[in-house]
């Protein structure tokens, strides 16, 4: 121990304990506790970059185009010629949120979420409706990727069909427990799987671009089954928005590069910018790739085999060893997506209860330095979501992606705004805000435009995706955000009344403890009764022990012995005819409580039986529980336990 | 309130509160609650007793014959001729219970249950293994019952059948309700079914009777298929005491009446009696016609039929008004029989809990007036015994009767050991035991024979029970039975101790707390932590408050906060690397006990946030309560909760 600090005649003192946490089943399954020291403090380059923040974005070329199909297909096959020029209208809103986010990562190079930029720019209310949007879609993230992923494998193996449901839950726990161990986001992990299947994918899409110039390239083989009934709908416009709205989940995980700032090597602004270019021109090829291919297979959408499946097939003639390969590769990248979620999920909630708009739990870090109960939510939910929708991708589809892109909005309205705050500050002058530094930029305009377009584009999109997939489910979102809204700001409502009521502000010198009045509520005399009447008197002379009676001959024991062992102190018995025993000794109390005079303290003492082995406890009522939950929530009660233990 | 006792210098107060349950959900369940001046104090005569005591015994002719004949048919059908023998025995063995059982009616006016009778004359083991295979047979009583009762339902309407479990564990939870709310064993609503059931038995077996001496009865039309593979057994010693066991469970429920005689009318043991010796002979009536009848038409045993049911469909040549009755008479007598458990259980449980073997909280008569906590662990019991059986009947019964046989056993030889004491007292002595009166008898050798010869008789069917059956499921009490004998052991081992622990015999004067020294775990420096800091510095002035310290900034602000606040009390800062709270907390607090010094007190007060709104309590960690769970098993350690009440 060492003492800190004598000079304010208060005692200080400091100790390091040398106690190591003790081992249990949770350090077999999480690995053991880690030092707060422990924390990693590492930076990644732009190739590892990309691995580690592309696998939501680029896994969604996985779902994209078989989700613009099964909007098409409704309308006959010959509308499914839509798709492609549907696909490059998404790459086109690619390429400006694209340049829009550029902005964003060098405005905030301690890292530009959503949630950050629309709290320093627009307020709270934008906030925490960007953090309920993100937090929403990140619990989507991981059950629309891991149904994908289970998608993938029964399209291989569709033997596997029947335990899509339980496999797909299986998968969100083992992702869940290696978060919980604490992944590591060193890069070479990511970087294999990631490589490889852009390895597979451009691999597939360049043979299928050769056989299809070269005309070899001919249709699906025993395309999947149409599970809709006959009655073709026409092509209305929309139908083509509705199409379109279901493909823009190619562009979810576009915005993890701009949370992730902080996790790249300086220049980190500019690194992060160019590996978001890098990431969004591959996302567009695959996807304009893929769309277009499946366009001159002709592949249909189906739950049994998904469009990826069906296009590897047809490009090796086979369900071979590189089909396969693509297949799994497909796969690891759809979980490595869910993954992601499981970073930026407790990441965030942790971000929003620190706020004060989540319980607080949600900022302690686990033993392994993880937050660890946002690791835990995030599963439970997601798990939640599979089993109602049963592992259904294109039942989720039309919950996913407006969080996404009411997201998209409100960050780009926010740097929108923050232009405009910078144009209106002095040439040279700084502002400090929460998550960045505002500097004067002469050419403002020009930047504010930009966010300001891109803001415009997003908004238009949540709207068309709003009203194209009301019907279909987004009514779940467009309700439950909001009501995670009001969540958020009633926690918050909470948190503020607690600070002012706990504030040592205008605290006026505390009002010392005149007198204690004790209870000490008694079912028997023995020696534990004996050892709490012993520390009761020694709290107060004004102690009264209370009986209450259900059986009038036990009373009369009670009352014979308590004149041998009493003390002299006052034993109040209280007749209970319905055979309770809380209920008249809290009404016994409030009578009590309402004689006291000023600054009397009222202290409850009961004599609590504890038995070292736990289930002697089993053989005893724990009355003492059962007073203490009675008397928890009345206000001015202190309950003091005094235990008396037997062997 | 009034003042019992002045005069040795304690003041005594009695009162009566005015207060009244509330009404909650399990009101509008089981009803208002009863006062404990509402028991109610009434008695029965002859023939409403029967109804009352005769279900138990005579449901099981519903089931006795079948079970006989599923044990002889793996010989043959031609093996089923040996039904009527078997049952000839059986009756047999009812009149020796019979004859003993009188002796024990008259010489426990009381109440004669075998516990109680094993109690007072062979001891404290043989009590317990008597109630351990009584409380045992309780339970098969309603699992037995009840998917006998759902078996004839499903004979009479097979599409029941996939949900016999469902309905037989509904039926039990119906009965559990139906008993909470407090069965008033008025007689009546006992009287109507049980009297319908006889009256319909006795239509049936007279009109078959009649038939088949006149010829007119024919076989059994399309009997449900056999079940067994057909590789036919010989008919072997063994095969026959098998069935002979089996059929021994028409005699469950004989001990009923013993039990119930203070429910009599005055001469209660002569009213008793008498009900006995009719309740065995209508017993015996109807089991010898079911199993003479079932030969007659050559009825097959089945899970699919009762033989109950293809008797009556024969006997009245069609599934008409006349077989439904009796199906239903049936259904209700088996589910009567449930009921009697549900009054038998609770009752000897409180007993044995009353003397110590099982945990206190039996003896509670929970706001209706009875038992509560047996019957609700009776159904849960029985619900899993059905669950495990899968409601069937044959699969349930190797476990059935042979704690009845035990009990029948202990009981009887405890009577022939009470009538030796007696023969050893002087004529016209008197001696009081705990549950009757010993008084010389003339005759004492015959009576004493009478009981050995019962319970040389029993004991030999217990142990034919236990060989025949042991593969089939007679194992499993053989096992439990034991095991519950030194579960019960264990219980009063503890109760004991703990009374001797406890015992203020031989208790010096309590020796006064000296010095309390308190230590105050703040998370914070607020109002509520300052409030406890009042508290904890009006017990003592040896306090000292403890951070312990997971982000060294917040530390810092305690004890700068603490400085300013702390009235001069010494703070410790416990630094946690791996942010854990209460183990560095408790490595300190062990610590200081290790330190102190004789007839220190420590004390530990926590300040614990209460608000009124339960949802909030989400919104904080709670560790109060985890403190309070990991200190509970340290001796000598009293924790206070000092409240801080949040609107």
């Amino acid at each position: 121990m060492t003492a800190l600090d004598h000079d304010t005649g208060t005692t200080v003192l400091r100790r390091k304990p040398t106690i190591q946490p003790a081992r249990s089943w949770q350090s077999w399954l999480i690995g053991r506790p880690l030092s707060t020291a422990d924390a990693p403090h590492q930076t990644i380059g732009k190739a590892i970059g990309l691995a580690v923040f592309a696998s939501d974005a680029l896994s969604s070329t996985a779902y994209a185009t078989q989700e613009i199909l099964v909007i098409l297909v409704v309308a006959g096959t010959a509308a499914l010629g839509y798709a492609l020029p549907i696909a490059l209208a998404i790459v086109g809103l690619l390429a400006i949120v694209t340049i829009s986010y550029q902005q964003t990562i060098h405005a905030y190079p301690g890292g530009g979420g959503a949630y950050i930029v629309a709290r320093d720019n627009l307020g709270e209310l934008p906030a925490q409706t960007a953090g309920a949007a993100l937090l929403t879609d990140y619990v989507l993230t991981v059950a629309v990727s891991v149904s994908s992923g289970v998608a993938q494998l029964v399209s291989a193996y569709p033997s596997l069909s029947t335990n899509r449901v339980a496999i797909a839950v299986g998968m969100v726990f083992l992702i869940m427990i290696v978060n919980l161990r604490g992944v590591r986001e060193s890069g070479r992990a990511f970087a294999i799987p990631t490589y490889f299947f852009l390895l597979m994918m451009v691999l597939t899409l360049g043979t299928g671009l050769v056989r299809a110039v070269s005309g070899t390239l001919g249709s699906v083989i025993d395309p999947p089954a149409l599970e809709f009934g006959e009655t073709l709908l026409a092509v209305t416009p929309f139908l083509i928005l509705h199409a379109f709205s279901s493909g823009t989940t190619a562009l979810t995980g576009v915005e993890a590069i701009s949370n992730g700032i902080p996790a790249f090597k300086e220049p980190r602004s500019r690194n992060a910018a160019i590996t978001l270019i890098w990431m969004s021109v591959i996302l567009g090829t695959l996807f304009l790739g893929i769309t277009f291919l499946a366009g001159e297979i002709h592949a249909l959408p189906s739950e049994g085999e998904t469009v990826i499946s069906q296009l590897a097939r047809t490009v090796f003639d086979s369900r071979g060893t590189l089909y396969l390969m693509l297949i799994a590769a497909t796969t690891i990248i759809l979980i490595m997506a869910a993954n992601t979620s499981f970073a930026d999920f407790p990441r965030l909630s942790a971000l929003v209860a620190r706020d004060g708009f989540l319980p607080r739990q949600f900022t302690y870090r686990g033993s392994r330095l993880v937050f660890s109960r946002g690791i835990v939510a995030l599963a439970l939910l997601a798990s939640l979501l599979i089993l109602i929708f049963q592992a259904r991708v294109t039942a989720l589809i039309p919950l996913y992606a407006i969080g996404v892109f009411l997201s998209f909005t409100l960050s780009q309205a926010g740097m929108a705004r923050r232009w405009w705050k910078i144009g209106h500050l002095q040439s040279g002058q700084e502002a400090q805000e929460r998550g960045s530094t505002l500097r004067y930029t002469p050419n403002w305009q020009l930047k504010m435009l930009i966010n300001g377009f891109g803001a415009v584009c997003t908004a238009v999109v949540t709207l068309v995706f709003t009203f194209t997939k009301f019907r279909e489910g987004a009514w779940v979102v467009i309700i439950s955000a909001p009501a995670l809204v009001l969540i958020f700001l009633a926690i918050h409502h909470h948190y503020r009344d607690l600070a002012k009521n706990l504030s040592v502000e205008d605290y006026g010198p505390p009002p010392q403890v005149r007198r204690h009045r004790v209870i000490l509520p008694i079912s028997g005399v023995h020696r534990g009764t004996l050892d709490a009447l012993r520390y009761a008197t020694s709290l107060s002379d004004d102690v009264t022990a209370v009986h209450v009676s259900i059986d009038p001959e036990e009373a009369e024991r009670v009352r014979l012995k308590w004149e041998t062992w009493g003390e002299g102190v006052r034993l109040v018995i209280l007749d209970s005819p319905y055979r309770l025993f809380v209920e008249p000794l809290i009404s016994y109390i409030e009578e009590v409580m309402a004689q006291r005079q000023n600054h009397d303290t009222v202290t409850i003492v009961v004599p609590q039986f504890v038995s070292r082995r736990r289930w002697h406890n089993l053989l005893h009522t724990q009355t003492a529980l059962f007073l203490r939950l009675a008397l928890m929530f009345r206000p001015g009660i202190v309950i003091t336990d005094v235990p008396y233990h037997v062997e």
